[in-house]
């Protein structure tokens, strides 16, 4: 059976990206329903300065209870050594570090050229290794931002992208994924950089993180599992990621994301009804946050089944049907 | 250069659904502005009795004003022969017959079985060939609803379907596309379904017509590309389709589905500025209206080219951007 990991970035890219700041009980419960639904994999917080990110001010509280968690890996992003440090001390069992393929973006971002910067995740991957006596090994992955191009630069140079993914790999990290960061990957050139970066690193190929900005990221995701990418990130309820606009959502939906990939015959382990019970915790912790996806108002359909056939008996039988299916064209 | 025709559905599929009836100055400003947009078919009306759609009432003279558009096929759907002997007088360039694959379905759409519709539509075709005299051939064109799926029956057998497509040729049907009429379709399916389909029909195979209600449209219409299709049905601002929910669009929006397309260097020979001013137009002409897609909130981006490089000029190179682009996440 097909299987595909994803990795919900909610409570850290979405979050944060949101005005209001959910407190810590909040986070948890909504952290324990995800896993509860089937998410194997929660980036649960960001180790950047409060001052930046006051919504991740919590984020040493949060990654030791989320490890409480039966079955969880417990994910968190760190801007540098510093936040490294502290993940580790909390007990993250994987970190991602940011970087960017352009140097504008980079520059803006974390204030170093692309180079400084895998400079500065080599001395986190060392650092990583220095501290493997003292416990299980975690595991390094990087985010290529702007992989597909940038909203400053535009177009980012393809072979440049796949020279810092081998860099990345020398500097010790694990797994090197590519970030559609503005919403301008489309199908093709998502196949083709996956198709490339796995032909390039092997094992060390990560996952692809998407976005839905101009409604193409479920194609986009697709595309991605159809180049062998077995790790996609998904925010709930497309929090966060960019929703500069309304109606532009951020990150891809995960609801939408696991429905699509279950019809589609592709086990993700999620159930959709506590995945979405999930949701409306989310809903309740942040009154007026418009949050995105169709899932959650079209339900499944009669004829929905899960990929696993051990599952298929969880499929509601009884969807949300349209009731607009049989139109009155009787008679001209 | 690869090329795709977009065929647009909004004035029929999209105006049925709605309460208010735009009145037909309004409709065919629209169809004007869709047309200077670069769209070369359009679905302009239904020739369906004004009792079950007040809406489409004014089909007899929509569709000889739209002819007077240089360059446009004027199609029009037609419920039954009555209604075919209206489009014809009107002068419709090309017909459209609706026919379900779920025998519940087409019961309770057309009060007949499955077979009852294909002989109706074979008495359609002879009509067309006795006509044909009297000024150029109409095409027939019939759509395959419920082809993926239906929200009474579940899972319809796909050998039914090509089953019903073999049967529409022989009854003299020009094209026979394929309806995902309820939002359930996923792209391994529609890839599969549009490559048996192209293969036992041949020229004869139709477009794709897919719904995003569970936000999988364009993850479908790149499978439907991928397959082989050359028409894809579209509605501007996601309208109509099933829209019966808030945040559940019907249709795959034009707007979205041109701007991915022009990305992976599929010509449409749509120009989205002006895509846009006609969505405008139809937004000021439907007030209160949802209307939904991404591409006219977020815009096009930097680096976005159309696929014909004789229009690599008209891309704007300072479309939206996103201002977050730029996350604070220097300090730990």
């Amino acid at each position: 059976m097909e299987k595909i990991l994803i990795s919900e970035v909610g409570p850290r890219d979405g979050l944060q990206n949101v005005q209001a700041v959910m407190p810590t009980e909040a986070k948890l419960q909504w952290i324990g329903a995800l896993a509860a639904a089937g998410l194997r994999e929660v980036e649960v917080g960001s180790f950047v300065h409060p001052k930046w990110l006051p919504q991740m001010a919590d984020a040493d509280a949060v990654v030791p209870r989320a490890r409480a968690i039966a079955g969880l890996t417990v994910l968190a992003l760190v801007p540098n050594l510093k936040g490294a440090q502290r993940a580790l001390a909390a007990g993250a069992h994987k970190i991602t570090v940011p970087v960017s393929a352009s140097q504008t973006h980079n520059m803006a971002n974390v204030r170093m050229t692309c180079e400084q910067s895998i400079e500065a995740i080599a001395a986190i991957c060392a650092y990583r290794d220095e501290m493997a006596g003292a416990g299980p090994r975690v595991e390094v992955e990087a985010g290529i931002a702007s992989a597909f191009g940038c909203s400053r630069e535009g177009a980012v140079p393809e072979r440049w992208v796949m020279e810092m993914a081998e860099r990345l790999a020398r500097a010790g990290v694990d797994s090197i994924g590519l970030s559609d960061s503005v919403g301008v990957a489309h199908p093709r050139q998502v196949k083709r950089m996956f198709g490339e970066l796995l032909r390039l690193l092997g094992e060390r190929a990560g996952g692809a993180h998407l976005h839905n900005t101009r409604g193409q990221g479920l194609a986009n995701a697709v595309a991605a599992l159809e180049a062998g990418v077995t790790t996609l990130d998904a925010s709930q309820g497309g929090l966060g990621g960019c929703p500069y606009a309304p109606g532009a959502t951020g990150n891809i939906v995960t609801e939408d994301l696991v429905y699509l990939l279950e019809s589609m015959g592709v086990d993700t382990g999620i159930d959709l009804e506590r995945l979405l019970q999930a949701r409306a915790i989310l809903a309740a912790a942040l009154p007026g946050e418009p949050l995105y996806g169709h899932l959650a108002d079209a339900g499944v359909h009669r004829g929905f089944r899960y990929a696993d056939p051990a599952r298929a008996a969880l499929a509601a039988p009884e969807g949300a049907f349209c009731p607009g299916g049989a139109q009155p064209t009787e008679a001209a």
